[in-house]
């Protein structure tokens, strides 16, 4: 009683230049740059809110928020004493790498040493198209369920780390954190991957500590390429 | 210290005629037909595990599953004994009226009262993309946090009805249903929305009434237009 149909893959294109001209940009400001992506409400603002003040006792850190509406992101960001600036795409469901460019404009590029990039709330789009980052982390939840990789592989397949976040709930969704990790690393090998709870905190020094051996092999890299 | 860039709305078009070739096409087979959007893993297929065999009592109904990788969803609702067309749309985040189309082509239209349309996981994209359903039920999760319809309005728009699941799960999340409610009323003035569990059955039999009523106002309608 099941039928299946399969939707011929469409070709997605060059937004590649404008992620390469970002990408020089950082590169010459000496700033790593970190994109987060997620369904919405996985809690990738939360985690910022988290990581941010712990890693702004050793840089100088910067965001750029991406809404579809709305600037709550954005203040909620401010309110740690580090610039954003907001992206509000009015509907597009994903940023693009010249809406970062535009953002970048904004950004007192000369005074910070990590960006941070929280993309739209959004599984699927946001994985066509790179913006230039150095990193890419997918946010996923406790309360999604175990299947969410298999269903929507682009976004593992590209990411650099996976943070499983809530925690904290798992005791109360039929989620086995182990099983969310298998199922990541069936699309991608070897994925990092971080288990974490804004509420307890449980895994944020660990997603921090991650952060900065990150960008201090990157600094390496570049000094000694 | 916070910037905000807003990005010009783009146009979309064209998907309207292929949509309106569906509703015809359900009109005349007597077809009444709901589109399920929402959040990856807001619980779109357990609702339909949960209401469709109570909706099996009275009417029969067909599911055409829409996801972008697996026929996982596909296999759950086979399982209830209803015919089921899995639309694997390979990396594209939205269903269109043309593939749902497509999908029908696979379907007993016949022998079908009812027929649910579950899109891909996704808040954003699908609002765009009118599939020529009757009815469209944004399905947004607790843990999801409240400001979801704020920060993604488009599909609270456009939706008939809002069901807010995984109440079972609010007193561990930060989330107060009304609040949830009242952004979606803002967003959508008047817009009916259920609380829902697929674990306790919280708001099921009411949710399966909104559905069965809905669809007799519109038995009546066709009759007496």
């Amino acid at each position: 009683m099941l039928q299946t149909i399969r939707i011929e893959e469409k070709i997605l294109g060059k937004n590649e230049e404008l992620a390469l001209r970002n990408r020089q940009r950082f590169d010459s400001s000496g700033i790593f740059a970190i994109t987060l992506s997620g369904s919405p409400g996985g809690g990738k603002t939360s985690l910022l809110e988290c990581a941010i003040p712990k890693l702004q006792l050793f840089l100088r850190v910067g965001v750029v928020e991406g809404d579809i509406e709305t600037d709550q992101d954005g203040r909620r960001i401010a309110a740690l004493g580090c610039p954003v600036t907001q992206i509000v795409t009015a509907g597009t469901c994903h940023l693009d790498a010249g809406m970062v460019g535009r953002a970048l404009n904004e950004m007192p590029m000369d005074d910070l040493d990590l960006l941070f990039i929280e993309n739209v709330g959004n599984l699927v789009c946001p994985a066509s198209y790179s913006l230039g980052e150095h990193a890419l982390v997918v946010v996923i939840s406790t309360t999604e369920g175990e299947d969410k990789p298999l269903k929507y592989p682009a976004m593992f397949r590209k990411a650099d780390a996976m943070v499983l976040n809530k925690l904290d709930l798992s005791p109360y969704v039929n989620v086995d954190p182990a099983a969310v990790e298998a199922y990541a690393r069936r699309v991608r090998p070897g994925l990092p991957s971080f288990r974490t709870s804004c509420i307890t905190w449980l895994g944020i020094e660990e997603w921090v500590a991650w952060i900065l051996e990150l960008r201090h092999a990157w600094m390496l890299e570049k000094k000694h390429p």
